[in-house]
């Protein structure tokens, strides 16, 4: 048996070769011991999944071995999904569906079907990771578009940008921003689709939190005003649980045989098992409550974040309250670095967040002075005492240059 | 709502574009109808599933709701993987295991880890055609060597290509051929090593069926034989279950935290469900006497099949019994089209199998006088059944030229 330095190595691809994990995410890794309290990762609440419904549901599924062997997408769940989308305001039918293996892997199929390598995608200069990393490995010139914490996406920013560049695509959250929490505006996306068809710039949409919003009268999302410059990423993970890797792709339908082939190359397909399971669940009818019953608990929690914030943060912390999805968005006074605030609260107070430069899809400056909290897996009495903390260890922060005053 | 007739197209990045089911697919697609004996897919029996150990396991594993959750690759799951790999001669740690969705995922993450878009990718001539949509995304250069359908890749042909190439790595399936059903000798394995050493060309080993021999003592997977060069794919797939979605990559340590990296980006993580419920039904300890079972069945159904061909199969048809994996490789006249071969066996006999051109890495004329059976599908009453219609059709065939002789 040789071992590995025997001998010098081979190449690695181009794409590969840079690939390392950042110092953030292994604070990360040290942030998920369970002595941490974590407002860090987008984990949905575990004592709020449906577990009841799913073992009934799998133990139903199991009564045919059919359902652990290799099989097409399940047409019974598609169909279900098409009456779900009714919930986002959109109309679409089954033929215009992929079933996949959750939101991210919709984002590296769709990037294999738009993207070259190389070539341009258009981003919010705050935006989720997950994303970045899906098209790192295209190495691609990115064209960041300015967004706010308030309202979201510059759309003049977008026509600034298109009318001076060609992107394969735009990548956007119409609702339950990740990092910022808010969900964009009818008018914001009348004209984010407006600008799509003018530049035949078509738009990733990814809903992922899209059904966990917490006005009462939630704006559609993008994929309702266009069926055809709008591919749409749903995800079964914050509406019954992430174990069961099972999602969506809406697309235009003459793609989806193109979108079949790439998924097919990446897995095969989506479990037979989680596919036959989801739907033998949603067959139940208790979604619509489920859902309802998840945003109620959510909203409760992100109340209870927003108000510990209000009592334990200094007055120069701000935030929005977030409309949809897991996050609040604050922003420090500028001199205050969230990665070395991170590391103190690991270290001194036990509690982690995200340190928002890691949302910035430069790599860079942008977010150094922000951090997103999680508010959707904690329960309301660790929240409370993660935000104390926090707050406690802020204030220390910000007193040797001007006294912090309490809010 | 604006429809896709509004628009001129945008374009689809360049390995999208010429994406498209091959008409041999389609024809598949009609053979999986529920009336036709099907030899086609490389499916195991649904009947050998241990249905019983999976419901038990998945009950016991929900008992923790953490198993819907997202969670990290599991370590217990890991540490079963090196205990299982040493059935296959390979000595590993969990260190050098990444966890994926089944074996044609690994395929995937290696291709993005090692090669560029238009590298040089060297494989046989006849290989797996799921190997073969995974490169094609990559647009790459193949290099094909030789292959024999008696004694499986032709070493010297590998040492003649790589004496003039340099891809970034070499397909070999050294053990459960699919689709010729050879293992390789130890002296072939000795020689491929050596040479992928020389000429610093790592091997990307797929083992899906490795697990799945019927000689009494199996030769080790490449693997055995050097830690650095072989990057090794591994599933659950044949030997518990396809719908688990769940296989390995052992790979050289360092490059574990990058194939984390790209496997984040495809799809976050193997499902937490599938990974806990594997590693519960392994805790019980079945899977070396389940493993033995499958093994005795389909060398059951192998046997029965190889003694219908010797009944039915035309005096022209050639074949060597497989000493591993789920096909036999049949070569006919020169003059037989197999594609042709098939329309008619499906609408005329109700029997499908794939043609052997659809293995052929140039896509080109090799195999179109081929074809693969699989044998671990059926029951051996239905393989008996099949091969008996299929073997009359092949006479009619062989009738307008030449008598055909019953064997």
């Amino acid at each position: 048996m040789y071992v590995a330095t025997d001998y010098p190595s081979y190449r690695l691809a181009r794409r590969s070769q840079l690939l390392k994990r950042s110092a953030l995410q292994e604070m990360l890794v040290a942030a998920s011991r369970p002595e941490i309290l974590s407002f860090a990762l987008g984990l949905p609440a575990a004592d709020l999944f449906p577990v009841d419904a799913y073992r009934e549901a799998v133990a139903t599924v199991l009564g045919d071995p059919r359902a652990l062997q290799y099989g097409p997408p399940s047409e019974p769940l598609k169909r279900h999904i098409v009456q779900l989308m009714a919930r986002r305001g959109v109309h679409c039918r089954a033929e215009q569906i992929l079933l996949i293996n959750g939101a991210q892997q919709g984002l590296a199929l769709l990037a294999q079907l738009l993207l070259d390598d190389g070539g341009q995608v258009m981003l919010e200069e705050l935006s989720y990771p997950g994303f970045q990393q899906v098209i790192n490995l295209f190495r691609p010139a990115v064209v960041t578009v300015p967004t706010d914490p308030a309202s979201g996406i510059d759309v003049e920013g977008v026509a600034a940008c298109l009318a001076r560049s060609r992107p394969a695509f735009l990548y956007a959250i119409s609702s339950g921003h990740n990092p910022l929490g808010v969900s964009l505006t009818a008018e914001q996306q009348c004209e984010l689709v407006a600008l799509a068809r003018h530049y035949r710039t078509p738009i990733v949409e990814d809903d992922a939190y899209g059904f966990i919003y917490y006005q009462d009268r939630p704006v559609p999302a993008l994929r309702a005003l266009d069926e055809e410059m709008v591919f749409y990423i749903g995800s079964f993970s914050k509406i019954l649980a992430p174990a069961l890797r099972t999602g969506w792709i809406i697309a235009p339908e003459r793609f989806i045989p193109k979108l079949e082939i790439i998924k097919e190359a990446s897995d095969i397909g989506t479990a037979s098992l989680a596919q036959r399971t989801i739907a033998a669940v949603l067959d139940t009818g208790i979604l619509p409550d489920h859902i309802a019953h998840l945003r109620r608990q959510y909203q409760a929690r992100r109340d209870a974040m927003i108000q510990a914030l209000e009592e334990c943060f200094p007055l120069e912390a701000e935030w929005h309250t977030p409309d949809s999805g897991f996050f609040i968005w604050i922003t420090l006074p500028e001199w205050v670095h969230s990665g070395e605030l991170l590391a103190r609260a690991i270290h001194e107070e036990q509690v982690a967040f995200v340190p928002g430069h890691a949302f910035c899809s430069q790599g860079g400056i942008h977010g150094t002075n922000c951090l997103r909290l999680n508010f959707s897996h904690c329960s309301i009495a660790q929240i409370e005492e993660g935000i104390a903390r926090l707050g406690r260890l802020l204030k220390q922060q910000l007193v040797p240059t001007q006294m912090a005053t309490v809010r």
